[in-house]
């Protein structure tokens, strides 16, 4: 092709893509307020796909200092913010979306105008504190930007973000007492003792440079930034902290509350002191954090936003997002469930989040510095969660960045005195949080589905050390027995079964990988759930060392009888990896779909639905629990009896009333995402039950059509015929032309571009 | 030179100087117990030349856990061994020499059999703890070389090191209950709050890594380290620390107590468990250090040490000792006097420490990780002591490392967020002890005496810039009145003193650089004295800042009086740069030539010797306190009068009652090298008056001979003629056969490579 041909072709393409986005800009359907209330712990603040810096409002973060003890409330706030609330307490720069339970809002900043208050103050009394009231009619939310009108001050404060820098855009009214605080104790999930220790330098007199270091769900966490002001602060301080902390020496000569330009110690709330004329320019602040040094922190500013104009990075934000929004282009009939499927893809697209610096440095869980090479390090791995649908989501619409997550994974492990991949890992740290050892899911996953980037044999090399960490969480005994006993390690049922399962994900691997002997040895592990069937009660039930039952036992309570945010109606039904067989061990087809029935039709008392956890009363049907993960694959598993329809009804139910476009929308914890997977692929009609496997089951659409444009210039098509509200159940599939005759597809399906056609009626298709 | 010639060259190079070091051993005069006793807080353990590692025995640490609250008595502690202490604690890594103030004690090791005790006990109840005694009988020491035997254990241990790894070699009893003890709690000047983190991960049965983060003297300061093993342990585990400090979470799941590989907290005790066999082999345990990882301190390891020879690694610091100490080669007839010159030059020669790793990179002030290009960074900048005669010493014999201590400083200053030069700094931390900006002296004085390898313009620039820091100490009313005025900052008189004679260095620099306006701003400021003389009392006195001098005065006073660490009558006699004009200001020179007699014959009442610092009653002369540095010139001053002989004998007094060959013969606080600075160059019959000026002040020299051989080839010899113990006055001084006729020479007269013969009498030459 001539040169000239080739510009040309770019102009068309920019062109035609600017055409497109103008045309239909699906960032309008995001409704970042979505799970803000009650248990969705979203935040609605600013960021970009994926981005390291989730800058966003915390409205309560209840500082131990305030609360003299740990605080229950503290669950509330995972995210920083909870929509019913009245008051403000600043913009905090680091946020988990969706976790059921929290750390990070490092760096919380507040502009605020009068009397310099150096205490957030609380809800009740706001004004003894620095925070705000404000109202929902003048807040507003969009992808990468968040702003609203802060009533005690009069000050209009916007955020948006790049990948590693937050901006502000604060409006101050006239005034010579205009402050901005930057409050280093705020952090979310505080209690005594978090802070490990904090270090401000006051550069000159508009940047400012430092670091948090925490000890939190991360035990030894810390976060660097730098943070620069468009114009000069007059004057600047911090709070005199509680001098006992401080060794003083000749320190003392110095005044260290005021314009004394570094500060270090376990407790410092900042200050930085402006003036603002009528009619002014905004006042801009960039904050940018870095996982190696404020020097780090430094040229990712300097890298990512030299400049000071706000909307420019408000616009380049929302052009990434609209870029990962149209990965999947549908159109539904209801203009709210355009706006839950938007959401969920927003939500699915917040992480794992970036963690490394511009020029590719980051802390390594050794808490060394280490230079990323040739991928792109991630961090946040919920994976308990995530492996389950948001990774198989990766694996159709993110393969890249699925590849390089696999990638920091495999790094974590290399620097893991284990050697062990992520259980729960964030910010070089792993916090152990919850059981089995899904990496292996996420990995066998990407790798039985094709995608590249990633050394395969490494990647299994690991998996099989991870599994065999005899002294992690029961799996010497599991090795053992077959199981693991409640009496050596609680939870028992809950791990043995997902230990099975991970156990045929590394089959999965080894197979792919033409490595029988290892393929032939899991899959044997792989059967362990067989040992926690009692045929008996006819459920999954916890066993001693000794061989016998647990007495007594109760099938429907969460707690105390072997299992894990989940009763054992719920986590019986965990054998996504041999449905045949679990079928079989429940007594054959007519026994397990009655048993599916019971489950979504039977009624849950009051007593056993307060022990549930993560979730709101909307996110249980039954005694099904959506709201949490182990019952994720549930229903679907009718589509390996022969009334499949039983699913139909039961999806659509579950995607209307579980996802909601309201700040209280969502069903429980969206969990860094997992929810929100669950939608996006019921909404297409299929879903991945065994993560590892390349088969889909099919479900019932919500969508009228979709398409799915692939790297490999294909694209996945899906056309709903006859759809409508109460058209839910699934007559007949067609795969490009062809009806098909089992309810599921196969990713290479997907990957070759198929049109899949649905045609709906409103009686199940029997 | 054919290639056969240079290599027969090498050889005959290598053999001259083996049969050199055999012929005369250097090392063999050190005694490294001097000044381990009382006030000296020398320590007696291995260390090579200005290493990063000072591996030596602590006799107590005091932790705060064990006293719960400051005590006092760490003064004592300072460099860890008491020399009259029944107990050693154990053997830490980091150490100052003769420092007033401490901080360090990192990575305190213990072995121990039978049962484990993972408190260090007390000294009073050995038992009780890991601590054991010892006996002196039983223990010696010598460069880069320590052993003692641990009488409760019946363990050998010997301690010896490199730059940065500090080598133990244990020789166990037979057991199946030895112990290692690495107890990350212990550290000099302890106290609550002190210890902020310490981090541990086995790496593998016989690697161990971590760290140590601490907010003392230094701010925030942390020490990586790397941990081998000659032998894997059998088991390894840490004490339970308190459960309140600790988030919990998931890792309840762990008993991280015992055989867990990673564990972080504010206190960890941790232990390694050994089986030994009668006769086996000892355990060599290898501890490197880091400024910046343990990746860092793992590979200076695998640089310096990657064998476990202990001998050799002992051979080569010696070797590393013997090449030091040969840089001056003395005779002198007494062979106390050898052991006081060559302990003195080896005290000389501790620090500053080197502070980077084997690749170049360390922690900045800044807290970042810079790459030191093209020098070697050092730490630990004792400065209001060595700037008197330390680094005038190193200007002779140690000027490539000097130039790179500037270098260290003014990257120091890069760093600061003040842009100042370091006051007194460690492990990347400034600490701001005791008074003046005397890095410009060390500067003026490498420059005058020109020293290369430093940038001049950009030493001048940081010199200017620290010295107009107004909101440091005074400066600001320093630089308006002329003075410190005492109601503004305290020890007034002290900083006025000593900006003034440090804005002479600034200006000698600028008049070297030819920068005369500069230059002539500078001796301008330098006159500052005479603002706080006061002709009446005819003493320096504190002035207010309405130009009224402060009333009560009493010029006998350590404390209150306008001074630090000196009363007005020692202070009095500070102008090291104009010792003229403070002849004509004290009355001319009959007057001062009283006033110094006095100073050294009149009796100091108790009551004001009980407020000197730092120094033993045998530190003192009359009222001359030679313990402690402000007099330091003060002797050499009677060579500005026409009765230079009243020196002689006083600092012949000096030389052999404030430094004597016992544990107990230090008269104070060695401070890093000063003190033994001091000896150095009043043994040798000269003294740097006035760092800065290139000009030398004659004393007496106890020295019968003396050669040093310089870097440029050539060699300075001194050669006391009729030489003793009572022969003490200097007749006549001849430089290169001629004779002078003032008590003074130049600094070009040394590195010319001069003959410098003394004449001596046991009379006065009035």
């Amino acid at each position: 092709m001539k040169k000239s041909c080739i510009i040309f072709c770019i102009f068309l393409l920019t062109f035609s893509l600017q055409a497109q986005q103008s045309k239909e800009s699906l960032i309008h359907y995001v409704d970042p307020f979505i799970g803000t209330a009650k248990m969705g712990h979203t935040y609605p603040g600013a960021t970009v796909p994926f981005g390291s810096v989730q800058l966003s409002p915390d409205t309560d973060t209840i500082p131990y200092a305030f609360q003299n003890k740990y605080n229950p409330e503290v669950y509330r706030y995972c995210a920083g913010y909870q929509y019913d609330d009245p008051t403000i307490v600043g913009f905090s720069h680091t946020h988990f979306s969706g976790t059921g339970h929290s750390d990070l809002g490092d760096f919380l900043m507040m502009p605020t105008v009068g009397e310099l208050r150096l205490n957030p103050g609380t809800a009740s009394e706001p004004d003894k504190g620095y925070r705000s009231r404000f109202s929902h009619d003048k807040e507003s939310a969009e992808p990468a930007y968040y702003q609203v009108e802060l009533t005690d001050y009069d000050i209009k404060a916007e955020l948006t973000s790049s990948t590693r820098v937050g901006m502000h855009r604060y409006t101050f009214p006239e005034t010579n007492q205009g402050h901005v605080i930057l409050d280093l104790t705020a952090g979310l999930y505080p209690y005594e003792g978090k802070n490990v220790w904090t270090f401000l330098r006051i550069e000159n007199d508009s940047l400012v440079t430092g670091y948090r270091q925490t000890h939190g769900w991360a035990r030894t966490r810390t976060v660097y930034f730098a943070l620069k002001f468009s114009k000069p602060f007059k004057s600047y301080g911090n709070e005199k902290y509680d001098e006992k902390q401080v060794y003083k020496g000749f320190w003392g000569r110095f005044d260290q509350s005021n314009n004394f330009p570094e500060i270090a110690g376990k407790e410092i709330r900042a200050f930085f002191d402006f003036d603002f004329e009528d009619g002014e320019a905004p006042l801009i602040a960039k904050m940018s954090i870095s996982p190696v040094s404020t020097a780090g922190a430094l040229a990712n500013m300097e890298q990512e936003i030299p400049h000071w104009d706000f909307d420019q990075v408000k616009n380049e934000g929302q052009q990434l997002w609209e870029r990962e929004l149209s990965k999947i282009k549908v159109y539904m009939v209801d203009p709210d469930d355009m706006v839950n499927f938007y959401t969920s893809m927003y939500h699915a697209f917040l992480g794992p989040t970036v963690y490394m610096d511009a020029d590719g440095t980051y802390r390594g869980l050794d808490q060394n510095v280490h230079q990323a090479e040739h991928f792109t390090n991630y961090t946040s791995f919920s994976l308990w969660d995530t492996y389950r649908a948001l990774h198989p989501l990766f694996n159709i619409v993110q393969q890249e960045r699925n590849a390089d997550m696999i990638n920091s994974m495999l790094a974590h492990a290399d620097q893991s005195v284990h050697g062990m991949l992520p259980i729960w890992s964030h910010y070089a740290n792993e916090n152990w949080c919850m059981i089995g050892y899904h990496a292996v899911s996420v990995i066998a996953d990407a790798m039985v589905k094709g995608v590249k980037g990633f050394d395969h044999q490494h990647a299994l090399e690991a998996s099989i050390k991870t599994s065999n960490t005899t002294y992690f969480d029961g799996i010497g005994d599991y090795i053992d027995l077959g199981y693991v006993p409640e009496d050596k390690s609680g939870s028992s049922v809950s791990k043995t079964l997902e230990y099975a399962y991970d156990d045929w994900a590394i089959s999965q691997m080894a197979n792919y990988l033409g490595q029988e002997s290892i393929a032939s040895q899991y899959r044997k592990r792989s059967k362990g759930y067989t040992h926690v069937f009692d045929s008996k009660s006819g459920f999954m039930r916890p066993k001693l060392s000794d061989g016998t039952w647990k007495e007594p036992f109760d099938a429907l309570d969460t707690h105390g009888q072997g299992f894990i945010e989940g009763n054992s109606w719920n986590y019986s039904l965990y054998v996504p990896h041999d449905p045949e067989a679990l079928i079989g061990l429940m007594g054959g087809e007519k026994s397990f779909v009655n048993r599916l029935d019971s489950l979504f039709s039977m009624e849950l008392p009051e007593k056993y639905f307060e022990q549930t956890e993560d979730i709101t009363k909307e996110g249980i049907i039954g005694n099904y629990v959506h709201g949490n993960e182990p019952s994720h694959h549930v229903v679907y598993l009718y589509n390996w009896t022969k009334q499949p329809y039983k699913a139909h009804d039961k999806i659509r139910n579950i995607l209307k009333t579980m996802y909601q476009n309201s700040p209280d929308g969502l069903g429980g914890n969206d969990d860094f995402g997992q929810m929100s997977a669950w939608y996006i692929f019921s909404a297409l009609g299929f879903y991945p039950v065994a993560p590892g496997s390349t088969q889909y089951a099919i479900g019932s659409p919500l969508v009228k059509s979709a398409s799915i444009p692939l790297p490999n210039g294909k694209t996945f098509k899906i056309i709903t015929k006859n759809q409508g509200e109460d058209k839910v159940y699934v007559k007949a599939v067609y795969l490009n032309g062809k009806q098909i005759d089992k309810p599921f597809i196969e990713h290479s399906d997907i990957m070759d571009g198929a049109t899949l056609e649905f045609h709906m009626q409103n009686k199940p298709a029997k």
